[in-house]
């Protein structure tokens, strides 16, 4: 039966121990969304607000927002990252925003907290971006797609 | 019509300037989710895992988020914020936890950015401490809810 | 009966709303010491280390932190300070050294915290110069000696 | 006779140079103390605060602290912890609180600092959860107990 | 005689106590440059790198790295910011990039050193997004060109 | 011809994949100014202001930028760094301060952005220490001097 990493025998919460776990080379993508309403995203696309500027500030929000995962969770590993990319997509469908990060590290944790905690940060950037024209946005399904390296190997979402 | 008042005339990002708004009382509310499956919840619930802790260190570190927010998101004002209330309930037939946030400050601009931002914090702690037992979690439904304050006075999000 | 303000009627960890409190003028005065051998004290006394360095590096890196107060302390408001003071003093009957911080604002909640994040990081980082020579110091005698200001009013640790 | 580490020959205050020292299992582990009146410690004990949010909270602002010791500590080298642990005890003889920390890396340098930070700033947390009982607490015995690994071998406090 | 205030009559390094100071309306401008070669330039300018994402992540840059100025300057007082505008201009006569910052806030004191660091950062990006390209840029010509507010008044760098 | 490492084929700006480069050895030196007046540096130099705190609190500033320069930079690397020093000296036929930053990691990736960053900050520190007496002073001259380690070889700054 699983159980929970994070709590001690006695239910305290607490950092696990990976002192003793290989060091080896790790990526997790996770992904995100913004849902908006259509003339929102019209605004983006249509070219009032340069679709640039929207997507590339919260792209760079996302990158940064990584490299601080261990300073806002409270009990992750501070890790020295070796890749983070965010990229953004307009969906015209959702109507809204699509975020995907994808993070690398060599060390002896995973990088799934930072992937999610890119993703949440740009879809924050992307909502303070665009709430003047629209408070009722929704930010959602941010969940890990795929993840390799480790002792639990290469998984990937189930669809 | 409305427009995005991140970007200035050439479509550039940029900061509001809020040095000519008064200080007013301001409030906001805003909400979200972790989904995860029955087992994992009932792990938290059935006390293989204390409640207690895991719920008890999310809500700090959105807490501690909400404090980080002008840090996180680039164009985002730095307030100084008189309440911050994170709280977190199980719900058995989500399957998962509904995460509320209140934000409160004597300020120039909202702090609807902090209250999303405590909330999405606090979801990537309870993802962080569950995510052994449960890769395939989801974090949605994160918007604001209420505000209040502000030249634009008091808004709820419609049912 | 004094009551714990930091917990809210079920018991959950909680910042205080001071939304509704007035903004005054605030003070605290707070003290701390590093205990290390004669030997150690020496070093930095009789010229092997430049006392000067020694010692303004630990009043400065007080200072710094007092700015890190809310960051560091999960339920401090965040607070614009507008006056740090830390001064740290060789005793040789201790022997060891004297450190002493004030801190002013103009807030609407007092500056204690910072005053002791202060003194408590000073002490920090002169045990950090210093260990290499004695890894045996011991800080302690850290508490807060004065406060001013605030519904409370002004108060002085009895001696 | 011992020296300074971190001072050059001219008495500047500098970081050690730690790039030719080899990589190593390191821990250390440090103590600290709160105390407080009985009444204080009673208000915790007897239920009228829960033990846990109070203990629980302080314990993980230590973990939280101890990532953030280099940005604290002005010479103090960036680490990747693999494991912080931070305990706190109830002690009604003191009366007060006993707070113990355990860090670890695998890295060119000790951990001494992370440990003392992560005491420090439990302390810190403890005292602001119960100052509107008790301004009168007094944080001390804050020390190195044990340290393991690195060129200087294992080492305990002498009892 | 000038003096300077961030020293006390025994030379120690303070902060200046800003308590008593009214609050005003303050503003500053700061400016700066990043020197290339022409080659380095013309790989912006020509589209080789689109213009955009050099210019936008360097001038987002600066504008976070305004709001983290007291966290960066050991005797900066902390400021809550109304504004933080940062715009960089290709100059072909240079050749290299113009940075100019403007920041408003309504406190106790300057905003100059805000508006020096988000130039300093911003070129500082500039030069890390262009340095595989060319090694021997160079940053240089950094000043406070105007301040408005408080006790001194308006001033203007001389020409 | 060379190419800019911080964009992708579509010009988005993004962090250079490292996790494919060995950990080396690798050492960067920068070098700064700050030119004020010669009354400002006679302040400084003829005792007026202990010379030793200014530039000691500056250089102290420098050596913690540089531990921040991942937090500063958007697509800089976090690096675990062994050695920073900054060195300022005071130059009367400028007049004005010269400030030298030599830093070292083994890492993926160079650490000439970190002594960039060290040097910038400790110049910004002696202007907020020294503007009281004079607001028109320049940062300037700021590159990088030196470089060793990784795929690129040493390389110095073409006199």
């Amino acid at each position: 039966m699983p159980k929970l990493s994070h709590l001690d025998q006695d239910g305290r919460a607490r950092m696990v121990d990976v002192g003793d776990k290989p060091v080896t080379a790790r990526r997790a993508r996770a992904q995100g969304r913004l849902s908006c309403s259509a003339e929102t995203l019209a605004l983006v696309e249509e070219g009032k607000a340069p679709k640039g500027s929207v997507i590339a500030t919260a792209e760079l929000a996302g990158v940064m927002a990584a490299k601080r995962t261990a300073d806002l969770i409270p009990l992750c590993h501070p890790l020295p990252l070796s890749k983070i990319d965010v990229a953004i997509a307009m969906d015209l469908s959702l109507p809204g925003f699509i975020v995907e990060a994808v993070v690398r590290t060599e060390g002896r944790t995973g990088v799934e907290m930072e992937a999610l905690t890119a993703v949440s940060v740009a879809c924050l950037t992307l909502f303070d971006m665009l709430k003047a024209a629209d408070k009722g946005m929704t930010i959602g399904e941010i969940r890990v797609t795929e993840k390799e390296g480790g002792a639990s190997g290469a998984w990937q979402l189930p669809r």
